[in-house]
């Protein structure tokens, strides 16, 4: 097996895991198993559990970075309509997992925000790009008349991020896309509506 | 020591173990040592690991509840101050953990929706008797014409549950009240303003 294919499967098998059973329950064992990668392949890229988890969460945000720049960058789409389609890609996506895995940020925010200071500055930091993202899109629909005047774009922009990881969280518990629905229809149809 | 009071003592280690650390992460070990406790005890008050979780999980939302309820019966305040109130109280209670420990229903969501059934579906019940419970208080608001009449209450309840769980996630990642703040500002002074 090449380098760089050991070192994508492991990062593979480690998101697999990590984003069901969570970053503590994940063993190295199952994830050098799932890999087809001996154990001491492992420390040739990674040089501790933690540097492996930090290295399949930044896997995972790039990957939806890539998916928030494309969405938000639509001209063909108005500044409101991009952020909603934002957010339906996002519930579609979601459904199709049948409302199972969840957000990996939200997930390992809440195993980890009390455990570990390390992971827990770096998710904060990616919550604050993100919530970035949707306030310079707020305010875009702002400044094109789209949204209220009154309201404030870059805490509407935090209100909806942790609003709809809230969301997410529900979704796996009650495994329905209605959570997911119901804040499309209060943030789209009530709160941002004039 | 008494039944009563090692059954209590394992109930209270349990939930500092839980709620800080998760489930899966909390050993019997630890909770038995904290509690001062022997092994042969456990299984006299619990089947299982599975069934002393259902158990420290049942006590907290015993103690949640008599506040909600407590708080929602409050007829010295108008419908729509209760539920504020019922928010400002829960958001104090975080703030003087210093952000930490979160909702342990939350938590638990997490963690266990993709993993135990059993969680799973006493989660979904417990989140939805709370939801039900706003949802009563949204219909008295507005009947009382606090909020606006186009507002369904049973939804935005339900949003208002999600979102609240997404801010405590927040806080606890951030270790700032900032994001109970937001939702305070944007449920009350946006969303269910007239």
């Amino acid at each position: 097996m090449k380098d760089t294919t050991a070192k994508q499967a492991l990062l593979e098998a480690g998101r697999r895991f990590i984003i069901t059973k969570g970053y503590n329950h994940t063993g190295l064992q199952e994830v050098l198993q799932a890999a087809g990668v001996p154990k001491g392949s492992f420390y040739h890229y990674f040089t501790s559990k933690e540097d492996f988890g930090m290295h399949v969460l930044n896997r995972y945000v790039e990957t939806h970075d890539a998916l928030l720049g494309r969405l938000l960058a639509d001209e063909t789409l108005t500044p409101l309509m991009r952020l909603r389609r934002y957010f339906e890609v996002s519930c579609a996506h979601i459904v199709a997992l049948q409302h199972s895995e969840g957000c990996m940020v939200g997930n390992l925010s809440q195993e980890l925000a009390d455990q570990n200071q390390a992971f827990r500055v770096r998710l904060a930091q990616i919550l604050e790009s993100w919530s970035d993202r949707l306030a310079e899109c707020l305010t875009q629909a702002q400044q094109a008349g789209e949204i209220p005047a009154d309201l404030d774009p870059r805490l509407t922009a935090e209100f909806c991020l942790n609003s709809w990881e809230g969301a997410i969280l529900r979704a796996k518990v009650m495994k329905s896309a209605a959570p997911l629905d119901t804040f499309l229809h209060l943030i789209f149809d009530s709160l941002l509506r004039h």
